[in-house]
């Protein structure tokens, strides 16, 4: 039995997100799957880092399982490759420890959000970016932006997730950010998060109450009241998910 | 009669380049002109920089044209971008010189060709940059590189215009080189050449040349030859259209 760590780039413009639906949607974890079942001729379950949602991208999603074949990893990849859509590819293919798990092993991700800040929208970089014409004080966005990093609970910029509330399960929302930047090149904006976890929609959530700083609607000492609050109605708009992009997994 | 001056960006993938074809082919040119048209109520007459092949990408394409309206350029602009399809943008429109022509004015010109230098192919910029997957010398590139910058008879870099051939008429291919800078972010390697004009596929022969020079198949001596060989047979490769863009037109 052996236990592959997949590295997978994708466009999520044309997926319903990460995760399975099974109702006929394309998602990527599907796409890929259907594929490995071809190649491998046995059920394959695949997991990843964790899920993304409709729209959004990755340039370094994890995902690993488990197979019975003898196929060399570097096989495996050429085989995925030559059988995906072009609007996913697979970078590397390694054998892992049967003790990896692309989810619970997890230590650290990072995600970053395109800004494109300029009067008038960008045809080239639609599909990766979020158009905000506005003038930003990207100053303001980056002072304010230090309250959130560091352990704290995030529970004002996660979306309530309906189908765990029916269940009666309530998450743990302590989260650590480790690293937030944000870097301007040109008319495009970044906000990179490294976080040893994200909660549903938390990195859409603060960049679209980071845009709310930069626009002199919230200021710092009412940013840290918003997450000090617990309360998502506090908070800013949900960013669109065209922006958002997966950049790595740490293990 | 006011003379209006157009800054356009525009996804090269789904044009047939930019001048009009006349045989129902969709191009920038085109699409423009039946815009300008149909608010303008009168002829128009748009004037490009220069031309874009099929599949190349704007940024900063310069285009203009007379017309009769007394609408502000600020209204044509709004108009313009209204009415235009999501892969062309209009970013500017400002009133020029009466003397102002895109084409004959142009002083420099700035294109950018990006490599994607990895051995996976990306699917995130696949439409905006050249797959490449050998390792290439970048060193040697740009101590290569050298050579082309200045004044040179770049006719070894041009492909022959059919058209021009059949009419008897001899282009002038002496152009002048101001700068060629190469760059390397992480897998993306951009190759930056501003000029005061190019030559047909001028630009995406020196990258398919230069290609070959990091690639160990060219050195920097036999670049020399090539150059003032001044033979299209003894340079490299024209690399592919989607890797290339132009950035800015100077006047």
């Amino acid at each position: 039995m052996q236990n592959i760590k997949l590295t997978i780039e994708y466009c999520g413009t044309n997926f319903s997100g990460w995760q399975i639906q099974g109702k006929g949607e394309r998602t990527v974890q599907q796409v890929i799957t259907n594929v490995l079942e071809k190649i491998l001729k046995e059920k394959v379950q695949l997991i990843g880092s964790g899920r993304t949602d409709q729209g959004v991208h990755a340039q370094g999603q994890i995902a690993s399982f488990k197979t019975n074949s003898n196929l060399t990893p570097a096989v495996i990849l050429r085989a995925i490759n030559a059988n995906l859509p072009d609007d996913i590819v697979i970078i590397r293919a390694v054998r892992a420890h049967k003790t990896f798990h692309a989810q619970y092993s997890a230590k650290n991700k990072t995600y970053c959000y395109t800004i494109c800040n300029q009067k008038m929208k960008s045809v080239l970089q639609k599909k990766y970016s979020y158009f905000y014409p506005n003038t930003l004080d990207i100053t303001a966005m980056r002072s304010a932006s230090k309250i959130l990093v560091g352990k704290h609970n995030f529970q004002s910029f996660t979306a309530t997730n309906s189908a765990l509330k029916k269940a009666g399960i309530k998450k743990d929302t302590v989260r650590t950010i480790k690293k937030l930047s944000i870097t301007k090149s040109k008319k495009f904006i970044k906000i990179t998060i490294e976080a040893n976890g994200f909660l549903y929609k938390m990195v859409r959530n603060i960049v679209g109450t980071l845009l709310e700083v930069g626009s002199g609607k919230i200021s710092k000492p009412e940013l840290k009241r918003i997450l000090l609050s617990k309360n998502r109605q506090c908070a800013g708009p949900t960013a669109p998910a065209q922006g958002l992009c997966l950049l790595r997994v740490k293990y």
